[in-house]
């Protein structure tokens, strides 16, 4: 349509998450637009954030530091590790402002179907920084699926022998959500889950 | 969340269309796991589509090369040009293989409300490339809404000293639609542009 050019710009862009083809093109057209004003820029920030952003060596988090910027915080509380699967949910519960201690990016889940074994995610920093003697207390923040809560319990038995306090984040109802649109999991576990009121 | 070239980088992501805050650090998420196979092959794209891609200067659409790869295609119709607003419109006639001649991109239409006139679009050039001669017939293709429809009333006027003939594109039920989800605009046009069956 405009050359190889923009068919390979399409092309790349369809390929991020949330956009197809049809949205892809229509970005493309905003940025073919504005070649100065918002083309290039996009490109320097890919380039820039490209060779300037690494994986912490600590725990997993993607900065332009490294250690990162969680890790080197001296406010936070190094008493406390969150571990989460991907670097996605650590950034949701930063936006959130829930948790200020420190965190551990797992990788992934284990899966027999998807072929994750323990090897293939990030368990023996996990233990060595628990093993550190600094943390107190480790939460598991994984997804409540079925591979998140065999990975949580699997990670329970490894850490069970360093003497640190285990815990498993709350299932319940969404705030804000209505009873009538849950799911049966869910309901069932709010029920289990329930506290005096 | 990961130093301030991953912010940079969400902060552009996210002023794509069709992308909000959360779909940009998701798109910015899934290419930081992949900066050489992923990030820097967007950068480069994104580069050289701007340095490369310019507008048409005989129809005003987006390509590599000036004049188009439309207007330059000696297997068109070369009396034949479909008016549309702008470059994205192009895009999905082409897409649909429905229309064998040449374009003209306007790039908008006239609106009191937007300041946009007559001398804002690119109406000189299409009146000097039908006076040309070669030209027949000029297919306005222009938005079923009210400065769509201004805007063709007001071409009509322009084009017809030159004795080419203008149509319309028809409007009516779209393909694969359903009677009772049809706005009553729509219902009233295809009602009045019924055709023997």
């Amino acid at each position: 349509m405009g050359g190889p050019e923009v068919e390979r710009l399409i092309t790349l862009i369809s390929k991020l998450p949330g956009l197809g083809p049809r949205s892809a093109r229509r970005a493309a057209l905003r940025l073919l637009q504005a070649p100065e004003t918002r083309m290039l820029p996009l490109a320097a920030a890919l380039a820039d954030a490209a060779r300037a952003v690494r994986s912490c060596s600590l725990c997993g988090n993607l900065d332009s530091q490294d250690p990162c910027t969680i890790c080197t915080d001296s406010h936070r509380d190094r008493t406390l590790i969150c571990v989460v699967e991907g670097v996605g949910d650590l950034w949701a519960l930063e936006r959130a402002h829930v948790h200020r201690g420190l965190y551990h990016v797992l990788g992934g889940t284990l899966s027999a179907l998807g072929g994750v074994g323990p090897d293939d995610l990030r368990v023996t920093p996990l233990l060595s920084r628990v093993s550190d003697g600094e943390v107190t207390e480790v939460i598991l923040a994984l997804g409540a699926t079925v591979d998140g809560a065999s990975t949580a319990h699997w990670l329970l038995d490894r850490l069970r022998p360093t003497g640190v306090t285990v815990s498993r984040v709350a299932h319940g109802m969404p705030i804000g959500g209505a009873l009538d649109v849950l799911d049966d999991g869910t309901l069932g576990a709010a029920l289990r889950a329930r506290r005096p009121a």
